[in-house]
């Protein structure tokens, strides 16, 4: 079986038997048909070509391997680009959910070329959002339809991931059809597709500040408002936006990574979309959207690493079992430490999917307080853990896996952008235990908390699942404890949050496995196997949550206090 | 401070205030400042070149940079090749520890230029322990003294790990001055060094196994013996040694990694070490030197790492403090999750750093059981964390920290080879669970758990140091209670080997730390870094081995019986 169609027959259940989507089965069927079919032949193909020979910048623009064109330009004519959108602005309507797995399918075949649609829908979605009727058809229109191309430029030079620091200045520049027009002039860093010679034209969705009377900037982030700044304007004439640099990533590579500076002549031309103020809210919209996609991508990496290991596994040959002497050697697959790389990634690769896919299932569902309650623990749990997969899928392979023959290294090199990008580990710790959970009223983790104690509750009787349930309980019962003790203490949930967010990582997804479990029934393997990996995580796993918890509950300052010289 | 005058310092410590190494302190600080200033004039500006343009094979053999050779020609000048071997043998006579702390240096700068001179000199041990009077004038000087570099040639395609099944073939040849001479054909693969242009020679050793009456190889590793097969044979001429092939690696590149078929002619010309069958006996004395030479160029890759990442924490300025609002930026050491990411790479290559040093000790107070328990600790422990601190240095760096304009993502590839060769992490867990504690019946672990309980003893009176010697005491008590309910169990124990490898691991670095606390008395701020890093790890690492131990006490068979088909 190939990769591709492992990660299918996963989408599959969890798709279907697991979440329930919406889409009838034949829809779902035709749309994973197609994405797995394109992914296949269009997408995979240049995985390794598209990481040898990475974007260049010449005098005309940055120049992007020429196989990637070609595969989107395959994408967008099966209307992939406006899968998820209505059926008014183009689209085809689909679920959330539905789009999820479909992108799994691309971002598993090439991460980086999988990265332009996902960038680009996430863009054209914030358009329709929050533009005017005139944005919505003059930017949004051709992103849906796959012609134009999209950004987010968030990022300067000197503000990473503080961005009340940016300084790109939006100055008023009249009114017309498509609404408030600024001149803007700054420089924005790390932008995916900033600029490639693949797409008609490149629509960036820019963060900038607009001058006072005073002529000084506004501080903070209140003052950030939103600007549809397009390479080409609207008459066919190029805007003022340059590309000054690109970054050489270690992967990921497909994509240029650009730094763009606006305004070196007249000031690239803008369109304020929404009210002044209102930039950064309006932005995290598709930030939370890319943040979910960049969880999906790391799955999607987890789970052709696994598949590709398990299939090396069952084919290479090492050793012979244990009490076995002489004879042929056995195929790896037989060995301890290879079946425990294989659970392990198969509940992590596969427990990041379920994670993802559950969100985007909340999309659907309009349930956004729990989304955004999830939304840092997807990003950080799939990032992590697929990456931690990767790993394990190049121990597998020993020497052949640290190779360029195979295709496992790659893999672990594209995946390691995936806990910088779209907001590093580090913030969405302090997202998950500041904002979403000490800071808010709403309840969303009792939410949460309901539905684990729902899916404990089922498992409870079941003789297979009734020790892993047992295990998901208690871990819940400590983070309950640990929250509890943490509400008045502010500053020391804040100095340990990383160490939480892996804590609540974990349990939520002891308890996805425990659900997924139930929804497994039946004799056949792959029902049996994920029964047993529920297990396995329970098992191996979870015994993580108290040591992760042990310095938070003690309220731990040894970060805090280590002298600056001490290091 | 650069890198390596961090890295020095440290060295400084643990050698001379820790380990009290045997030299007097004009002849250790000799040593260090001629291998720190070497590494970093010679060593370190080649470090991303030899990445960025990897060892070509030509019709002449294969090519290695071109600053290569010059670097090694320093380092041999400086009589460094010879810095461990006696002086009748030319050699400075140092000692093993401080050997291995200039070699740290060395591998810090560049880890693929200093895998050269690792391997020769372990090379010329192995014959000048096991070699004749003649094999070692002939194979051994030439490479103490730095003109001929040396390999180890055990694996081949179809027998990595498992060198029951070598196929070489060593078939009686006569004798001579140099001994019982051998033809030799077969296939040896991943042989680092297998080729290059930079030595006037190379002396290969090989394990091979000589036919019986029949024509048949013996059987199983009693069969193997070892061999001296030179490139160029001691008239000059070449011998029937030639490079198939090189692997194109993800890191560590600057040393070619090389196919060598051996006898496509007449047969390669080789001389037996010692007796036929004692081959892999006398290969483990090299190969264990060698565990611990990958240990210790991990531990210094992390050592690196986390000096770089330090430096960019203390320069690069993002958001504010907790609890400020407006103002000028502030350091991101000021971060609580930077400030967790610096500590645990602290602890994480001192702490491997400080393991290998031990090891080194070891060697020189000739404790040989107690090395055997440490080797594989060292060897996967420095591996896998020395990479996981890389990884942190990364994350530290941000997105800049994925640019090949940064030196972290290097290090992080560089370092992902060391859990794979000299034997994967697997590996060494079965031989510590196995070989070395249920199937031994030497007193090494005794011995062990001796020094820790000293160490614990002393620490518990320190008010300071009272918390961390508690959890230190207590993981050993886990320790002993896991490996008394395994005694019983050898199939338990080796299913779940890699856990229980990993909590050993901890619990032994967790009791160095300790033990370099007790030498860390005084108020500077290098000694109350320590001290607190003692303290550190204790907190947020020792709770881990508890969670890797739950499945190993519950003799946990979920892999085992996990169904082929349900993956």
């Amino acid at each position: 079986m190939t990769a591709l169609a492992h990660l299918r027959a996963t989408l599959d259940m969890l798709v279907v038997d697991w979440l329930g989507v919406d889409e009838d089965r034949d829809i779902v069927q035709g749309l994973l048909d197609l994405a797995e079919g394109i992914a296949a032949d269009h997408f995979l193909p240049h995985y390794k070509l598209t990481d040898a020979q990475e974007p260049r910048l010449e005098a005309d623009g940055v120049h992007v391997h020429p196989a990637i064109a070609p595969a989107l330009r395959y994408y967008a004519d099966a209307g992939l680009f406006a899968a998820g959108f209505a059926p008014d602005l183009g689209g085809m309507g689909l679920s959330a959910l539905l789009g999820s797995a479909g992108f799994a399918l691309f971002a598993a075949a090439n991460i980086a070329t999988a990265a332009y649609p996902m960038l680009t829908a996430a863009n054209a979605r914030l358009i329709a959002t929050f533009g005017s009727a005139e944005q919505i058809d003059v930017f949004a229109r051709p992103q849906i339809a796959g012609a134009w191309f999209g950004t987010m430029c968030l990022s300067e030079p000197q503000a990473g991931s503080s961005l009340a620091d940016i300084r790109t200045r939006a100055t008023p520049d009249g009114e017309d059809a498509l609404g408030a027009r600024y001149r803007l002039a700054g420089n924005k860093m790390w932008i995916s597709g900033g600029d490639q010679d693949v797409s008609d034209n490149i629509v960036h969705l820019v963060l900038a500040k607009i001058p006072g009377p005073d002529g000084a900037l506004p501080e903070g982030t209140a003052g950030i408002s939103l600007f549809i700044v397009p390479k080409r304007l609207p008459d066919g004439t190029r805007n003022d936006v340059v590309v000054a640099g690109l970054n050489h990533k270690m992967g990921y590579r497909g994509i240029p990574n650009c730094l763009l500076n606006l305004g070196e002549e007249d000031g690239a031309v803008g369109w304020r979309v929404g009210a002044p103020g209102q930039g950064l809210r309006q932005m995290f919209q598709m930030m939370n959207e890319a943040r979910i996609g960049v969880a999906t991508g790391a799955a999607a990496l987890a789970m052709r690493g696994y598949a590709l290991s398990l299939d090396y596994a069952r084919d290479r040959t090492q050793g012979r079992e244990v009490g076995v002497r002489g004879g042929p050697p056995a195929a790896i697959i037989a060995h301890a430490d290879v079946r425990h790389m294989l659970l392990q990634q198969k509940v992590y690769a596969e427990g990041a999917l379920a994670l993802c896919l559950y969100c985007a299932a909340l999309v659907d569902a309009e349930e956004e307080a729990l989304l955004g309650l999830l939304t840092p623990v997807a990003k950080t749990w799939a990032s992590e853990f697929g990456l931690a997969a990767n790993d394990l899928a190049i121990q597998i392979h020993g020497g052949y896996g640290y190779t360029r023959d195979f295709d496992v290294e790659q893999l672990w090199r594209d995946n390691r952008l995936n806990p910088i990008h779209e907001g590093t580990t580090g913030i969405q710790a302090i997202d998950l235990i500041g904002r979403k959970l000490l800071r808010s009223d709403d309840d969303a983790y009792a939410m949460l908390r309901a539905r684990i104690d729902a899916t404990v509750a089922a498992a409870q009787d079941d003789v297979d699942q009734c020790v892993p349930a047992r295990a998901v309980a208690d871990a819940w019962t400590r983070i309950d404890a640990t929250l509890a003790r943490l509400r008045d203490h502010p500053r020391a949930a804040h100095d340990n949050a990383t160490a939480f967010l892996r804590a609540f990582g974990h349990a939520t997804v002891g308890w996805l496995w425990l659900d997924i479990a139930r929804a497994s029934a039946g004799d056949d393997a792959a029902a049996a196997g994920r029964r047993h990996a529920a297990r396995y995580f329970a098992a191996h796993e979870l015994p993580r949550v108290a040591a992760w918890l042990a310095p938070v509950d003690a309220r731990d300052a040894l970060a805090a206090e280590m002298p600056d010289h001490g290091f």
